[in-house]
């Protein structure tokens, strides 16, 4: 039972108190002479020369390694929309709270008051000193791809760059989607997916489960079913899509495309999917409800007297909750600690992989096939999983092993405000 | 007694213990559903939705107000020059450490890699929504004063900007100076001064010197003084103290220049200042030599025997140390408390008679002019001057009791680690 009786006043209540989330803490003993003689001056010249003769000694001597920066502009915030880069950071430092709590990772809110993908990625390059790794945010499609693609093809950034609105999303639905095949006894490589919304989560997932195997798959968006030659509504990352998946290219409606298909995964609004479109679905149809926060089927339970098999949101007040806090805390810890140039396709597998496992095979039913989000096991086996792919990818500057990730993550939760 | 055994290895292996010196934390609960509902989604929507609406309710919902960044590019780290930006991240995390410490703010370092003025510039202004004020640290001259004066020029920036290096080294100068003439018995408006080293400090020093009524004063660099009409080693910065100083154009070198001065202050390098350039001085000659790790003369004991009737240094094994410390986080503190949009004269100058008058007129004397860094009446009481001058000079956006500024910030310091 929620605590919660008015939503609106005591989250506000909740943000002003101190006021925000986050603040800066100093990790080291600094109450008398001698400890500030070596945190700063003269001691800190040392590891500053350390540092100037061999750039490899800026995570011996500082914690730049787990800093790692949520860089938003704020034109998607949530579902809510361009707001502008001062209303993303209540956002941002909620970001870095489940950063933290979940992943015992020291990340930080960069909003940058630009619409400009070239000084977003400028912005990003040249704090690399400070930042080992970069998690975009609440930025919105094309820009998105543009600055991400942009900064791995430049190269000049080194540490992980992640856009959770993208790549979390498509983790966390995968796992979701793995389990949610073993209840219903499907296989991948022979479902038919429909997926509505071609935004930046929408591409992202179908990308991913292709990339395991998924063949038979129509993306639609508020114009339709993508294929090849439409002409309305294109980008050149819909054009991708459309030139990889569709193959009879289809170009009707989503009430069209979801005829026969096994699943139906929804990035998209409240009220697109009905019992009707349901109903037309393959036997034991896998209906994920991902719009935020109203499901593009509500109340949920229509979906289920549609014949629904399986059912997901991204609502913490309906079974199978399907959220990003499962893959981006542990996966950064796993990539940072293992020192991954990237967080690469293998990586994300292997986290929603992990995600998945988490479920066990005697818990698992169509009721249950997300771990809860507050499951304390999930993070640690995100970390292993995702270190263990990035060191079997050969990204991996620091190839411990992958159980020690986990246990140095249950350590430091333990230890967090000790 | 210092602890100390080899500075070293011991500053070594404290920077790699954790590693490095900060973390960010949560501040708000973050353990149960609730906590979450309220600080991320849905809860998150409304303060995000507040700021949309009015910008006004950014310093109301997140800890903006108190985020500052450490900008630096580390081309004049400490004394050790230009290492890159990577090697100024220690010195940027020991300086956050000294304002959370002593000013209860949560600063973070911005360790920027460009020497491009303009990117600099753009880089704080663009972050602008997630903090609040700014301080430069460790850039070189005259790219630290074209970023400063391009920062304020523009305005787009708009909470306290601040380069330490300049003026927080005024301030604790002029703070010095002020119980110095107030041991030997002389007026700022009578007395000369000579000031050896043109770089960031040394300008801003004889800026605020002036500014409280100083008028005899020649500037040395290198080259000898500086005079209107010299045409080596200039820049528009001494050449506008070309203009207001030196009235005479003395054209000579420093020994020539200190003939008859009441101050020498040294913000330059070790070896410069010998016994027979103190003996040419005025009675009671008060000698400062800021020079670190190795002051103008050394040891010290060489200008007592020279006739110096008050020195002071940058160390801490040496009395009547002159630190930064003693400034910056106070300073802060003050400035956003009282939601100033500006650092400006008033409030350094006021600050610096606060930090001189934490030394009382009993304990006043030659050995016995700056109070100690680790004092904690110090940050309290400029904090409390700061506001108080940002009130009167009008640039207080939130003009609350002074002294409610110094209770404010020994209650945080209480509760910090609490």
């Amino acid at each position: 039972m929620s605590r919660i009786k008015n939503l609106r006043e005591e989250a506000l209540a909740f943000h002003a108190a101190r006021p925000g989330k986050l603040e800066v803490r100093v990790t080291c003993p600094a109450s008398d002479r001698d400890d500030l003689t070596l945190a700063y001056s003269p001691g800190v010249a040392e590891p500053v020369k350390e540092i100037g003769k061999d750039l490899e000694n800026l995570d011996i001597y500082t914690n730049h390694a787990n800093f790692v920066s949520i860089v938003s502009n704020g034109t998607a915030i949530l579902g809510l929309g361009d707001l502008g880069a001062a209303a993303s950071m209540p956002v941002m430092e909620g970001k870095a709270l489940l950063f933290k709590t979940f992943g015992d990772v020291d990340a930080f809110p960069i909003c940058v008051n630009t619409k400009d993908v070239d000084k977003i990625i400028e912005i990003v390059e040249l704090t690399a000193p400070t930042f080992g790794g970069v998690n975009l945010e609440d930025i919105k499609a094309p820009e998105c791809f543009q600055i991400e693609e942009g900064l791995k093809a430049r190269g000049i950034f080194k540490g992980p760059i992640f856009h959770d609105d993208q790549h979390g999303t498509a983790v966390v639905t995968l796992a979701g989607l793995y389990n949610a095949l073993k209840v219903v006894g499907k296989n991948i490589e022979d479902i038919k997916v429909v997926a509505n919304g071609a935004g930046a989560a929408g591409i992202a997932i179908i990308k991913l489960l292709m990339s395991v195997g998924l063949k038979n798959v129509i993306m639609c968006d508020t114009k339709g079913a993508i294929y090849q030659g439409r002409t309305v509504g294109m980008n050149p990352w819909k054009e991708q899509i459309a030139a990889a998946t569709n193959p009879e290219k289809y170009s009707g409606d989503l009430a069209g495309a979801l005829v026969g298909a096994d699943v139906f995964i929804g990035v998209s609004a409240a009220d697109v999917l009905n019992e009707e479109m349901i109903r037309s679905m393959a036997k034991d149809p896998i209906v994920f409800c991902q719009a935020n926060p109203i499901p593009e089927i509500w109340p949920i339970e229509r979906a289920f007297e549609a014949g629904a098999a399986v059912i997901s949101t991204g609502r913490s007040d309906v079974i199978n909750q399907i959220n990003n806090v499962l893959a981006f805390p542990g996966m950064f810890r796993g990539a940072i600690d293992v020192r991954a140039t990237d967080i690469n396709d293998a990586m994300k597998i292997a986290a929603a992989k992990a995600i998945a496992e988490c479920v066990s095979a005697e818990e698992l039913n169509a009721n249950f096939i997300m771990p809860s989000t507050l499951n304390p096991e999930v993070a640690p086996a995100v970390a292993a999983a995702t270190a263990k792919a990035a060191i079997e990818s050969g990204i991996a500057r620091n190839p411990i092993e992958p159980a020690l990730v986990a246990e140095n993550l249950k350590k430091r939760l333990a230890n967090q405000y000790k």
